[in-house]
């Protein structure tokens, strides 16, 4: 079995689940098409990194992530840094001739994205973007069902994903509310995830209209950029200015004739990583709520009238990917596996010289989709997405 | 106790409904503000309005609303029938003085509402409209809990009418699916539901800005004009063409500055009833789906962060109108009881000589919105909505 | 149409319940077997009884049940009393040549039952015993499965009723808690129902083994008798002995060999009317919880293995009573349907001249079971349950 | 850090679980109290034993356990084999000095589950019996509520293991079936997780009082004694005696007066791996479910009679271990979760010297009460459970 030789960059929280990803890949699925080796952690300061290289099981670190995207010893670049940071280092790494996985969102604007799209297609490296949560087995499982037609033509679709770990006005101004690192907030930051859902299960939107607010309009500043997430504690001290969305509510048409809508909020107390949709077509209605992801809910027309309703569906060894998971429904998944599935898929297209979805064309067409949102959200107006042509196809 | 005599005009579904109300007003609701008793019941024909009195308990039937409406012996007029008659009926009824509870939509179109009423203020009449989801226990108390401050500022509001009865192309074209009946599908028959709940737990609808689509545009003719619903045989005979929404999903913005969605779909398989709203406030969150209507979800943000979650609080004794109703809660409210609550609240304005809510101006004001949405799917703009000022304020 | 004359002894929660569904009955049931009329309503005091003869419109009231059941113009005695009372009542109205429905338990204890039933099988009159949750339409639905097979042969059942309103040690020690008037308690009152679906769904139960608890062994003394259940006020006053369980948990084995258990609690905070059922079969599984009781779950073993799992089906017009509640699932069953469909049931035996299950012979093998799970809570042994023969097999 | 230097004995699916967790261990509890190091995979063929040690990532294999529990190199043995060799592989490696992990049930008997609790006390090493869904989150939180009271005093529990992945007569006769190998059916396999949990969360268990079923008599013979569980194929060759149970309810009874019962079954078409526990206080109740497993629902008799029902809380930072996972709730709870938790408590205690709970003690101690729930079964009578002492208290 080929190595992968694995730099990573960025030691924070998204540091922790793909280094969990590379750790576990051959132990759930075997043979797998390559041996990840974590080879170098890249972080902002030599202790930063050096901790985090320890605790991840990484053989080195390093400060310099240029340094580390030029050695020659590194197959693969791994991003997981702040939104801003992505841009730079993905331009390098393929300029360099590295394969690329980049955290999402793809960059903090369209135009970022696009660059870095040029860039891997110029250097003709496998470039993936981690939308992770079509990698849950439910969600792959809902793709299954759409694509054999079990719920017929799909007439709408509506997804969430509502949270609240910064719903608290006293909750830290990090990174993640500030435009000149995220770009966007709740629009970029996770309803990229729900219009990476869309495209995935029901294909390219046309056109978005919007309502883009901010509710709380400053926070206590923080110390340092890391990403504290629900787990920040809370400050009375000075606050700075939140210069980004904290809620969205899109209405969507889809390119073949579908509607829908898409909303995004950090202002849902009591929604935690509530990432849901339900999709009606003409033969059947599909539900999912990542925040019981081991399920998927499926209703057939067809089904004997006195015997209609929703199924609850577990995934399983029957089900996507299930015969490399655990080996009964409901054991477990959680957010790891839905890593490890990125993780694999990212892995196999590079072993097996192919290509992987989402890609950096993927993540490109969504920030398309983000920035439209934006747009619609400021004038007010339904504003039409660019659909960018695949390269090849 | 004063005897309140009604005339009901329509044995359909909703005289059923209706006629249970008035029986079992004083069984719930002891002592009675007033005893409704069921004097006459109109309906198209002899024999359908005589079966319908026998069935529904009326002191006797009749075929001309006309002559019932201005029968001195009658206090109040209650319009169960389709929608395109309720203008001329209310009017007449107003106009003899009568008190008047009309089905919802009130009107096919808001020209037709605020012709009702005007009629109801002119004649200085009780007027009421049946948006009897209102009257759910678990909505009442969602309402409490606003109007306390519970779940403070409200952010937003998100509410669906989804259902599955027609989805079938198959199904019977009935005057639901006529425009000069209906006056609008989806929209007017269960998206105004939803509007009304918007505007009684949120406040008053500034604008809107909708996508309204038709996906089955023909269904099988069927013999009568009954309102057959879920009940309905299909039939694969000769097809007429729906002139009416099937589904529309709309961004909405609130005079108070909460922005919310609301959609209603004909075509949601699985969903049967699926009447639901969340809606977040800076202090907490509120999520109802009437398919479990004796429960309200409620979040509290001021909880200890171990104990903070979804509380599932069962109506009955201790929340809105539960001492009238069972002595413990989920012993079971069904559709029954809305309209049982929905009656009483009717009859006690009139009794107390006061008026009672949602009355004509509500549903003149849901018209109103309705129409914008109408409007909005059909020029792909925000469409403000006008606002009714009250008369009396 | 026949008429059918009743009287009701017993104004009190249970009084409302049956009176509306009197007057439901035709409304639902079209043509109704028989008309019931509200003859006369019978309660101890005459204040009580024209109180309620007034609110739950029965044409006149009486104190007397001696006289009542000795009226020849009564056709049908329903005694809706506290427990001790159901003998006397029941024989007398039996010698009298009444039809009979009685609230459940049927009586205190078995014996009195056994004198209840030869009383209306001496006099060849239809009997019913109130346990109206099989009535549930997802009960019946239920009912219609295992009797299709749909899931193969019952292995096991597990049911439930657990509630809260008398969790509270300062909640009132009404009759419900001495055994004198109720003969038990929560085996009793809340068991019965548990037992009775058990042996509607699975079939005779042959042996018990249980253990019975009393966990609150004095509550506050109340001024009267009445059924006070959840609205009751709590209080600080003196306080009294309770003389019966509170808590039963109960295995049992089935005469077919199926197994299972029974639990009874008036201990579980959070819970208020939770009748569940859970039944595994060869082909499949059921799953009932009262508190969500429009809907069925159903599980079956040859569903394609990517396609299992509980489908949650909403009773509606393809499944058992449909056609006669609402015309579409999900519009809202209560407790009166239950009540509706249970009047239903009686008088269309009375009708025909027939019979209807549960009958005495039902509440007397219910009251068999129960005495047996007493029994072996105080022997802690398994204890045999007797099977009464029915009349005519 | 320390390192500690791991054997594992056994590479199926446990082998996999066990080697992400130690795999994971620092990634999550950083620092780590020591760094588990995957020195050595033993399985029965060469072959399978190479194989499980590349793919779970040890760093040499062997397929001789005794070797491996008397290298010198090795400072705890992690037992995954079939329940059989439990006891001769503890044994010896207590005698060699290793600390030992071994996975559920303790042994096939009590007898051979004493016989290794004797030798870990004679050896003063560390015990673990890896009773793994005690370290759900969730499960912790439900532990944390009790301590402190939140939930008053216990009155009763009743927990469930239902599963389906075998409930098919087609499914193979694989050890799990045969009573040589696995010593029980359900009763060891899943009942003792649930036995676990009862001890864990109210008390040590007094007495119990069984049915023990087995309704699936045999099943098709398999190839190899692999542990296929839910992922098997199934089979018409030729059929062999499944020799233990599939599924027992019971009546238990706990020392301090709690009463509970605990159902174990292999045939619940459409339960997957459905672990719940409900336990009714005198100040609350507490409601798990692990196929929803980031959730806890806990009901407090004092919250405000409007306000009061079971809350959904969603385990994450601020709840047990939630520092350690993932940085919000719901973000995602898996198997591995849990079985990295367990890894932490047993590793840390060995890097300070200490002990952990569950221990040998409490493995023998619910081998016990398993045996109890055999004996009861087959006698029909409550059967008391010894108590045995821990040393030193």
């Amino acid at each position: 079995m080929q190595d992968l030789n694995i730099a990573l960059i960025g030691g924070g929280f998204m540091g922790k689940a793909h280094s969990l990803a590379y750790a576990a890949l051959p132990m759930y699925f075997w043979p797998a098409p390559a041996r990840p080796v974590r080879k170098v952690l890249v972080d902002v300061t030599e202790e930063l990194a050096a901790t985090a290289a320890d605790r991840y099981g990484w053989e080195r670190h390093a400060t310099s992530w240029q340094d580390v995207v030029n050695d020659p010893d590194i197959d693969v670049v791994d991003i997981a840094t702040p939104n801003h940071l992505h841009a730079d280092i993905a331009i390098a790494a393929a300029e360099a001739g590295k394969h690329i996985i980049c955290e999402k969102p793809l960059a903090p604007n369209a135009g970022d994205a696009k660059r870095m799209l040029d860039a891997v297609e110029r250097a003709g490296v496998v470039s993936a973007v981690a939308f992770n949560y079509r990698r849950t087995p439910a969600v792959a499982l809902a793709k299954k069902y759409i694509d054999e037609g079990a719920i017929g033509t799909i007439l709408n679709f509506r997804g969430t994903y509502l949270q609240d770990w910064s719903a608290d006005p006293d909750s830290p101004l990090s990174w993640r509310f500030q435009k000149k690192i995220a770009g966007s907030g709740a629009v970029g930051d996770i309803g990229s995830h729900v219009v990476d859902l869309a495209r995935y299960l029901v294909g390219e939107i046309a056109e978005v209209n919007s309502v883009v607010s901010t509710f709380i309009h400053e926070r206590p500043l923080q110390a340092s950029g890391f990403d504290a997430l629900g787990a920040a504690t809370k400050s009375d001290g000075p606050r700075g200015a939140v210069d980004v969305d904290d809620e969205a509510m899109t209405l969507v048409k889809f390119r073949d004739g579908a509607v829908g809508s898409i909303e995004a909020t950090r202002n849902a107390w009591g929604r935690n990583n509530f990432i849901t949709f339900e999709i009606h077509g003409t033969e059947g209605s599909i539900f999912f709520n990542y925040e019981n992801r081991d399920e998927l809910q499926v209703a057939f027309k067809n089904d004997p009238a006195d015997r209609r309703g929703f199924r609850t569906v577990y995934t399983g060894p029957n089900t996507p990917y299930g015969e490399h998971l655990w080996p009964i429904p409901a054991l477990g998944i959680g957010y790891g596996e839905t890593k490890i599935i990125e993780a694999y898929e990212f892995v196999k297209a590079i072993a097996e010289g192919g290509s992987v979805r989402p890609d950096f064309a993927d993540g490109y067409q969504t920030a398309l989709v983000d920035e439209a949102i934006l747009e619609s959200g400021q004038i007010g107006q339904w504003v039409q997405v660019p659909l960018h042509e695949r390269a090849g196809g």
